[in-house]
């Protein structure tokens, strides 16, 4: 009986020919050589590998170390390339030259698989920002004036992008309680996730250009899941009047692999109903195409699952976030990278961040391993995800994991 | 009697070998042939062509299109480099081979001489944020009371700095005053400058390894002036919870020519007496040298001078913000630059911005061209400054200019 091959997956495996996310590995043997790949079971294909062997015109393309010089290629390529995948995944004839190409996800070493321009990160869940207004500001109406108007976001910290997998130390920096009469500097003693999904810009802008609600999917090639690390209490003493900062610039982790838009069609959902009219470039009322994705996170701590947020809630869809980001004439580039914000759901279990889950500190979360409020130094987050695909298929989302490290 | 040679400046040229800021330029004869040079007097030296020319260890590391290398090599190699440099223009025995690679300044064109990695913007200026207090909060304290304790910032769009000389479009964007009951959408009506000292990281920093207050120098290669741009309608709306967006990403506009810090140790200044006692991490008091700079800026709206902010009032140094930018373990990338925020001066003149300038509006600057409270569009502003140098010398810093252009 001849060996099983790693391309006859199991029915309903979420990274089957139908989804086929992209990613940079190395192999043991070769940790200088960065190769292009795509997901397929528990395998990556060697795609720069791949294209020699079957002679495709876009061997050049995609034998490069990071997937740059394909999301600048626009999306007619992105379309020709993942046709040709499909075919190298899917036609027995190929399996003699694809299998020797195909290499054990546990066996290679995954990097950050493109170059980040900018990194934006929004505040796009109304239950997230309606929680934490009557956390924070509890006299208050919960949303600021602004919130159902525009989708606020502000500019990350790109050089402290991470790759799923990489530790993360805990940060110092000020806080100052009300209690306290001065600041106190030290580590950190709130620090939180925030699960959110990323969406990664391939085909640049130019300056002065916005780019319409319906251009979205012409300059998004694709997203994955994003943890928006962030020190609770670095962030309340600093974020008036400029917005966070410190509180989040030491790491945003990511996926190793990136899900094209092009195999979440069947993800694809209206967003919630609009409260107030919006202005004519964010009005996505008259568009062919439903703006949101139905897409299932779930977030482990240190392996038990302690939210299940749904991104299909979220208020602001990319596409209104990537209108709003340039209609003031700001140019893209190819590897800016956008952050939804938190996904926090109507219930209490679909929280995506442990300021939410524990109220700020009030309601401990007893897990196996112990009580939390926030992280406690050795602790794991894991964030995994899927969306409906095609005849009831799922599409899996690379997960994106990473552990706190004490402050050195 | 021998034509006179470019390398006998005047007497006190701010332009001088004391000086010798770098840029990155093109000639009309080979427009795509980018090439590192620095300004002396009224020209441009080719280094990549005189480090040949000579013979120098530094020929590879000179003939590069852009600064990122050398900023790259830290700082013992920037004043080799620089010594190197001077001799080039200073020993008569050079002469017949560093003159014909002396470009005249109006002959070339000057280009963004680095890469950007990530941009940050402070709010730096004591008198500055009290103004702005003053005009938005005017029932509160001026400051915020996080204000003397941090050095307050955040980030600003990498992918939207522009070299001087570039035209700036006027964004356009969501505003709403009180009397709005909706927010409209238009072209800025409150179209603004601020008027900033920037500074560009050379050397990077490790993940969770903060820069202290004595390492700056090791660091930060050089400074320049940069134009901040700020919509402050588009801001106003905007702002709260999470600081600037798109008020200020659709341009900042950076000098041509970065001046090395080597060049200014006469311009050093101890910084404003401290009120609060500040944590270790940012207490400079005991530091060897002092930490501002002396520099006298002056700020032209069409040509005529409305503004003449002093740098040395700055409340927080540089060396104090890369601290704070650093001590969560954030880390530092070369290109890396931050602004210092407007710089403005106790008096009504020295005041960097527009915004108080003319309050809010409320007060008109009567200009030779016409009344301004704000840009109009086909103004020019232009930024100089000067530092004090060895011997009663000045050092010039490369200025900042940019032309407002109608929204598209």
């Amino acid at each position: 009986m001849p060996e099983q091959s790693p391309l006859d997956l199991p029915e309903g495996d979420p990274f089957g020919p139908h989804n086929l996310p992209y990613g940079v590995f190395t192999t043991a043997g070769e940790p200088e050589h960065r190769r292009l790949g795509v997901r397929i079971g528990g395998h990556a294909l060697d795609l720069g590998a791949a294209a020699h062997a079957l002679g495709s015109p876009y061997a050049a393309l995609l034998a490069q170390p990071s997937l740059n010089p394909l999301l600048a290629a626009g999306r007619t390529v992105w379309q020709d390339v993942r046709r040709a995948i499909t075919a190298w995944v899917t036609v027995p004839a190929h399996r003699p030259q694809i299998e020797p190409l195909l290499h054990p996800l546990d066996s290679l070493t995954v990097h950050l698989p493109y170059e980040v321009a900018d990194y934006v990160d929004f505040y796009a869940s109304e239950n997230h920002a309606a929680n934490v207004g009557r956390m924070f500001r509890p006299d208050g109406e919960p949303l600021t004036p602004n919130w159902k108007h525009l989708p606020i976001g502000y500019h990350g910290r790109s050089g402290t992008v991470v790759v799923s997998g990489t530790d993360v130390v805990r940060p110092s920096g000020q806080r100052k309680t009300p209690a306290d009469a001065a600041p106190v500097f030290g580590p950190s003693v709130k620090l939180d996730i925030e699960a959110e999904v990323g969406f990664l810009v391939g085909t640049p802008s130019e300056p002065g250009r916005p780019v319409g609600l319906g251009d979205f999917r012409d300059h998004v090639f694709g997203l994955f899941l994003l943890n928006d690390w962030s020190a609770r209490d670095i962030q309340a003493w600093e974020y008036v009047p400029l917005g966070p900062f410190l509180g989040k610039s030491f790491a945003t982790s990511v996926s190793a692999w990136v899900t094209p838009l092009l195999a979440l069609e069947e993800a694809r959902v209206a967003p919630p109903a609009r409260d107030v009219e919006l202005l004519p470039y964010l009005d996505d009322s008259a568009q062919d195409e439903p703006g949101g994705y139905d897409l299932r996170i779930t977030v482990a701590l240190n392996g038990h699952v302690i939210a299940e947020p749904p991104f299909a809630t979220m208020y602001w869809t990319a596409a209104q976030q990537l209108a709003h980001m340039t209609v003031n004439g700001a140019s893209l580039r190819t590897g800016d990278l956008f952050g939804s914000g938190t996904v926090s759901g109507p219930e209490v279990h679909q929280r995506g961040s442990l300021l939410e889950l524990t109220w700020n500190g009030r309601d401990v979360l007893d897990l196996p391993e112990g009580k939390r409020t926030f992280l406690e130094d050795g602790d794991e987050v894991t964030m995994t995800a899927w969306a409906p695909g095609p005849d009831g298929t799922r599409v899996g989302l690379g997960e994106v994991t990473g552990r706190v490290r004490p402050t050195r």
